[in-house]
């Protein structure tokens, strides 16, 4: 990585600073203020749309080399446009997460206590092409109460800073501090590790992208962070699935969206059920243009398939593209599941309950679902409205990162004098 | 620090994978077990004290240049011992953590969530000369579903072994692993290096100690950490404070026990009310062996008192010491504690409620009291039955870390064949 020279750690220090005062004034701003700005935020990226597009085509004009999927990810349409006004609409629609009360008791002293949501102070975002993560993270980071530093990919800088300056924009006109939502400088390559090291003066970092951003900004962060490297997930069709079931779930798992981290990547099939049910879920996907990496039991159920390596079963496709497995029982799948999955999502069909229950109490994934697609693990399809990613670690937040995950707790304890004595 | 050799990664290795798998197992065993062997260890600590207390006396000999306090931590008396058994039977009396149902809902859809409290998996306990520390954290992390790796003093070896031993026998009388609670060994002096870097090995790491070691943990781990690094306690006396009331909690939070990290470092007094009662507060203390570190405002009015520096209100002086400081209203108070405090405690004195609101919304403490000694941050006092530890980040847990903190969650997704479409 790049060294971190004095005014990288200057520049981050000054912005960071700023950001702990701008948390602070949010923090005594409440509610009102903070949804104006994002509802201004959007009337201004609708009023500065041309902007924003011209932006974004220089950003594409840039870099003539890119992959069809990157340069996809970092276009900007009208309809995208559009959207991430919206998106900050929705955003302002919110409950408000700070002060809810999570719980409250009083104890035979007297002595009432309260555990009540907070601001977490200082987040830093660290993401990759999609210039929309600008809109999206400064919305919920704004209406968590916190103060963001987003740094972006160079490649849609211009993009980014174009969408910045609306949401400054919606930050004026409700009347707090421009210092709330900040974009680092992509030109510093060292401010990245800068902020990794930043402990102290950022309280979370959350990275969005591929697996090697997330797997830097986890192995190098000094700052806790929310994350997740990679999604892993695996679809279990039980000996007891009901077929149609199974059938339509598995193609709306895998090929709904291929490219998002809740896709199943593994589709492990009870050896029970495989002779029977395995050629019709082969034969929906293959229809669709799905390939196949599959083991040996599954290949003596269909022949035609590729066979399939650990390294296959250790790879997260994002793409038209599944890894097959024929197992014993819950067992087989639990031990395929420990050995391969990456604790994110996944899911059995059966119609025998006490399975479903073994199954889900016998994961450590973050998400387990029965009878129901993995690409349910998503904050809006959880109700949570929105969300800034999903999480696989142990601590504070797992699953979707929404509102409510974007804040901390304080406990406040009211007494009449009590000593301990 | 020492560096970490082939040996001692490969002993960290195979500690934290039995650790794992031990975890699974007491996932799967449920309550009772967990239960039994806790009343079961509880037994052998009475059974084995004899032992236990030549244990210990080998330590005292082996080490005659410690100071007192130091001497004293270290030291197991038969009260102290049999205080430690009845430790482990009243956290076998607690409610399970693990399975609770945290919140629980259901989509339009038809998809019904529920957020159910799981063990965090594999905890590295990191601490220094107490030897009880390894019966209440074996029993906390233990009741909690999660195996644990001690890794104590080196004064303390031979008592934390003979303790360890009682445990192992609570394991096996229940029928559980021995590998869930395993005592590292002390001689191995790169081993915690190894455990803070043991990122996937060991899922969270709890540093008890003095503010070098939670320093040094909090610096150098790659896994997560709950910890405070000091105590600066505030306890802020309002303009409308109850005299008779500000005298009783200010006497109790300093003076109670100073060496905890819930004790008052620094009195804020008003100005408004500092000429008529802070020589009353500096008597009560000075009466009891207290000593002063006041600014010029607070010599001002009590004349014989020693100055303070910005060092000393940068002190936790876990000790008979008090820093004074005059502030001017509440924004002078918050002010103050911005500057100097940790994030673990302060306590506002007042019988105004607006200010009481205004004090606990502008700290940014793991704890905030009104009318309440800072004494009272403590898992015992706030209901948790025991705590292992207070944490102070933002992440996760704050205040005391209880049985309820030492879980993570899951989320349980049921449906009946939803799709995302």
């Amino acid at each position: 990585m790049n060294a971190i020279t004095d005014a990288t750690a200057q520049l981050l220090d000054t912005a960071a600073r700023a950001a702990r005062a701008a948390a602070g004034d949010l923090a005594r701003a409440g509610t009102a203020p903070k949804d104006a700005a994002l509802r201004h935020a959007a009337a201004a990226i609708r009023q500065h749309a041309p902007r924003i597009q011209a932006a974004n085509e220089t950003d594409l004009a840039a870099a003539p080399g890119l992959s069809p999927a990157f340069r996809d990810r970092l276009t900007l349409t009208p309809a995208r446009i559009e959207a991430m006004a919206q998106g900050l609409e929705e955003v302002a629609a919110l409950p408000d997460p700070v002060g809810r009360v999570l719980a409250e008791w009083t104890r035979p002293n007297g002595l009432r206590f309260q555990r009540v949501a907070q601001p977490l102070g200082v987040i830093g975002m660290i993401f990759e092409s999609r210039p929309n993560v600008t809109a999206d993270a400064g919305a919920l980071c704004l209406k968590a109460g916190s103060a963001v530093l987003l740094r972006g990919g160079s490649e849609s800088a211009h993009s980014a800073r174009a969408i910045a300056d609306c949401l400054q924009i919606g930050l004026r006109a409700a009347g707090l501090p421009e210092a709330a939502i900040q974009l680092a400088p992509t030109q510093d390559r060292a401010f990245v590790g800068a902020m990794l090291r930043a402990a102290g003066l950022i309280d979370l970092i959350i990275p969005r992208g591929g697996k090697g951003l997330v797997t830097r900004v986890m192995e190098e962060a000094r700052v806790p962070v929310l994350a997740h490297a990679e999604g892993l997930c695996h679809t279990y069709v039980h000996a007891a699935a009901d077929p149609a079931m199974a059938r339509a779930i598995l193609l709306d798992a895998k090929l709904r969206r291929t490219g998002v981290c809740g896709a199943t990547e593994t589709l492990l099939i009870d050896a029970a059920i495989a002779p029977v049910l395995l050629p019709l879920l082969v034969g929906d996907l293959a229809a669709k243009g799905c390939r196949f990496h599959a083991d040996a039991r599954a290949r003596a159920i269909c022949p035609g398939l590729e066979a399939a390596t650990d390294a296959h079963f250790a790879t997260e496709w994002l793409d038209a593209v599944l890894n097959i497995a024929v197992v014993d029982g819950l067992e087989g799948a639990l031990s395929h599941i420990r050995r391969f999955g990456s604790e994110h999502t996944e899911a059995i069909i059966t119609e025998d309950a006490a399975a479903a229950e073994a199954f889900l109490a016998g994961i450590d994934s973050s998400v387990g679902l029965w009878n129901a697609s993995t690409q349910f693990c998503d904050g809006g399809e959880f109700g949570f409205g929105a969300e800034i990613g999903i999480a696989t670690g142990r601590l504070h937040a797992r699953g979707p990162v929404g509102l409510e995950q974007l804040c901390t707790f304080r406990y406040r304890v009211t007494g009449t004098g009590q000593v301990r004595g």
